[in-house]
C-alpha cells in the first residue's frame, strides 16, 4: 500500500487548487498509488492527523474543473515552520511515525517560500535519515512570483490578469469627468513588484492604462513622486497610479511606516495606514486637487472568476510534474516552469533543487524598469503578456461560480 | 432633419454603456432620426457643444456589443445641476439654442437622481415654454439602486454579481486558516444598502458568505456588532462581514464621522476613515483578534468583466424605451423596468413621469433585513437572485477585456 498525500500553505491564490488538480489527476493514472489523500491546513494539519479522502471528495465528472475553478486553498493554509532540525527534531519524527501509519509514501507540499523550507528540511530528514520509502516535493504557489528556480509561480497569472483587467476598468472609471483627480492603486508586494507591473497590462489593447507604475525595488522619492503626478496633470484631468504597498525611501524604510508610527485616532491607537494611504494624503496636502485611494487588497489574490487560462493549465502541470518526480523516486525537488520562448510562448515543466528556492526572493530586474522609476520597460511587457491568456470556462450556478468543498 | 442627442451622467456603472447602445439600437431602426450625437460630459458637454458623431464611432460589427462591455461612461460624465429656472434661466435658453442650432429633436440622458432632476427642470421648461418640437427623456442608472418608480436600476445588477462573487471568493480566502480571525468588507452605499445586501448573493450555491450584514437603514450599534462578531467567533474561525459605507447609529451620525474628526497624522491631518476601518479598530482594540477591512472601492461599480448579462440585457432595454417613447412624442419620462414575476423572473418596459423619480431616494424595506438587524431576509434574496443571472460573453484580447473609445 502507498498512499499519496498532497497539501497547501502559505497565501492563498486562484491557481493553487488547480495544482492539487494535477497531482490528484497524475496519481489517479498511475499504479504506484493507492490512496489519495489531502492534509487540511498544511503542515499543521500533517501533525494533527487530519486527512481528508480526495478520491472520495473528487468523484463525479466535472469535480476535478470544479476545484481548478475554487480560489484559495480548497484544503486550507497555515503559516507554519518547521522546528531548526539541530535544535528539536520531534516534530520531523512525528510527521515520518504519521507518514508510516497512513502508508504515505508520497508527499507534495504546494507554496511559497516558507512551504519550500519546509519541504527542503523534511526531505533532508529523510535523507540523512536513511527514510527511502518516503518522497517529498514542493509545487510552487505565490501571486508574489518572488521564487527563484521558476521563470513564474503559479497564481501569478491570474492575479496579474485580475489587476491588468481592474487597472483597465479604473482607467476608464476615473477618465469620465473632467475635473483634476488622482487615483493612487496600491497593490500587494512587500519586497518584490511583480503584481504591481501588471498594472501596465491593462495598456494592451489600446488603453492608457496608469499613468505612473512604482514598484518597490526602487528607491520611493515622496518629492519625485509629487513632481511626476504634477507633471502628469498638466496632461490629463485623471491620473491613475499604480504603487507597490512595499515602496520604501533610500534608507530602506517603508513609506507606510512614515505616518503610521505617529498617527493616532481619537482612543489613542495608531492607524496603520498603507502606502497609497499616505501618498494621498501627500496629494491633498501638497498639490490640493480631488484624490482616493484604492487597496487592491484580498481581491487580488483570490479572483478566480477572471483567472488566466495559461495560469490555471501550468499550475496543473505542474502539480503533475511534482507528483511525477516523486513517483519515479526523486525527493527534496520543487517542480519548476522554464520559459523557452516569448513568443510564441513555450515552456516546459522541470523540478530543481528546493535547496535553491527555499528562503530566497527574486526582485524585478533593473533591466525591467525604466530609468525614472516611474513604469515599466517593454522587457517586462514581454514577460508578461504571456502569462495571462485565455479565460477559463467558470461555472456558474445561479449567476455566482460553483466551488467544490473539501473539507 | 432631426437629430438625436445622448448623453451620460452621474457615477460610472458597468450597464450604462448598454443603455446608449439600447438608444443608439432603436434610433438607427427608426425613419424619425437622422443623426446620433452623443454629448462628452453630460448636460456640460451640451453647455459646451462636445458633441460626437455615434453613427461613426460605432459603426463596425460587434462595436455595439463593445459598447455594452465597455466600462464607466463611455460618453464621460459630469455632475452638474441646472440652475433653478425662477432664480436663472439663462442655460435652459442656451440648451435650447444649441439644440436649435443641431437640429436635436430628442435627447436621452442616462443617469440617477441628479440627471432625472435635469430632465425634470428641461422637459418642464419646454412644456411651459410651448417648445414642443424637442422631446427630453431620461434613462434610470445607478449602481445603488436608489431610484424610485423602477423596480431596480440599471448596473445594480451588475455591481451585485461583482459583489456577490467577491464575496464568495473572500468567504474562501478568509476561510483557510485555522486561527480567529475577522475581515470586515465596506460596500458603497451611503443612504440605501441594497448594493451591502448583495453580500448574501455568496451564499447561492451553498456557501457560507458573510457571518453578519449590516446594512445602513437601520441605527447601527458598535456594541450590538462587537457581541455579534463575538458571538460568531464562538462558533467559526473566520468572521466575514459585510458593511454598508453609510452605516449610522440611532442619532443619524455616520459611523465613519465618529473617528475623522479627531485622529489626526504626524502632520496634522485628519483621517477620514471608512467605516469599516473604524469598525476594524473597534474590534482590534475590545476583542484583539486578528482583523482586517477591505474596501470594495470603486471596482464594484465599473467591473464589467463580471456583468450581469440580465442587467445589461434590460439596460439596453431601458435605453430603447426611452428612445422609443421619445420617438413617440412622449417627454419628461424616465424609462422603468416593472417585475411582474420573480419565479420565473418577468419584467415589463415603461415609462414614469420624471418629476416622480427626481431628488427622491428608494431605501431598503424593513421587511428585507432581519430582526437583529445583522442580515437580510429570504424576501430580499427574491428580489435580489433574478438580477444577478447569466453571464456577458466578455470578449478579450492580449488576456485582458477590450473596450471601445467614444471620445
Amino acid at each position: 500500500m502507498k498512499n499519496l498525500l498532497v497539501a497547501q500553505s502559505g497565501g492563498p491564490t486562484a491557481a493553487i487548487n488547480a495544482t492539487v488538480a494535477g497531482v490528484i489527476t497524475a496519481a489517479l493514472t498511475s499504479r504506484k498509488v493507492d490512496g489519495i489523500w489531502g492534509a487540511v491546513n498544511g503542515i499543521k494539519g500533517v501533525l494533527e492527523e487530519r486527512f481528508v479522502d480526495l478520491k472520495e471528495k473528487i468523484s463525479g465528472t466535472g469535480d476535478l474543473d470544479l476545484l481548478c475553478q475554487t480560489p484559495a486553498a480548497a484544503l486550507g493554509s497555515c503559516r507554519f515552520k518547521l522546528n531548526n532540525i539541530e535544535e528539536d527534531s520531534s516534530q520531523y519524527e512525528e510527521i515520518i511515525r504519521i507518514f508510516r501509519k497512513h502508508e504515505i509514501a508520497y508527499f507534495i507540499y504546494a507554496g511559497g517560500n516558507d512551504s519550500m523550507d519546509t519541504v527542503d528540511k523534511l526531505s533532508a530528514y529523510c535523507k540523512d535519515h536513511d527514510i527511502n520509502d518516503i518522497k517529498v516535493m514542493g509545487a510552487p504557489k505565490t501571486i508574489d512570483n518572488d521564487l527563484v528556480g521558476t521563470d513564474h509561480c503559479p497564481g501569478f497569472g491570474s492575479a496579474a490578469k485580475y489587476i491588468g483587467t481592474t487597472f483597465a476598468e479604473l482607467e476608464r472609471d476615473c477618465h469620465v469627468y473632467d475635473t483634476k483627480a488622482v487615483t493612487i492603486v496600491e497593490v500587494m508586494g512587500r519586497n518584490a513588484g511583480w503584481l504591481t507591473a501588471a498594472s501596465a497590462l491593462s495598456r494592451n489593447n489600446g488603453g492608457h492604462g496608469p499613468n505612473l507604475i512604482y514598484l518597490c525595488e526602487p528607491a520611493f522619492s515622496v518629492e519625485s513622486f509629487l513632481a511626476d503626478v504634477k507633471h502628469e496633470l498638466e496632461q490629463y484631468d485623471s491620473v491613475l497610479v499604480a504603487i507597490s504597498e512595499g515602496i520604501k525611501d533610500k534608507d530602506g524604510i517603508y513609506i507606510s511606516e512614515q505616518v503610521q508610527s505617529k498617527a493616532v485616532d481619537n482612543f489613542g491607537h495608531s492607524y496603520i495606514a498603507g502606502s497609497a494611504r499616505v501618498l494621498e494624503d501627500a496629494v491633498r496636502r501638497e498639490i490640493g486637487c480631488k484624490v482616493r485611494s484604492i487597496e487592491l487588497n484580498l481581491m487580488q489574490r483570490c479572483a478566480s472568476h477572471v483567472a488566466s487560462a495559461v495560469d490555471i493549465h501550468e499550475s496543473k502541470m505542474l502539480g503533475m510534474t511534482a507528483c511525477q518526480y516523486a513517483l519515479e523516486g526523486n525527493s527534496g525537488l520543487m517542480a519548476a516552469v522554464e520559459r523557452t520562448c516569448n513568443e510564441p510562448y513555450q515552456v516546459h515543466f522541470t523540478a530543481i533543487p528546493v535547496s535553491e528556492v527555499s528562503n530566497k526572493e527574486k526582485k524585478v530586474p533593473e533591466s525591467f524598469i525604466n530609468q525614472a522609476g516611474n513604469d515599466v520597460t517593454e522587457e517586462m511587457m514581454e514577460y508578461l503578456r504571456p502569462l495571462v491568456q485565455g479565460e477559463t470556462p467558470v461555472i456558474y450556478e445561479n449567476g455566482i461560480p460553483k466551488y467544490i468543498y473539501l473539507y
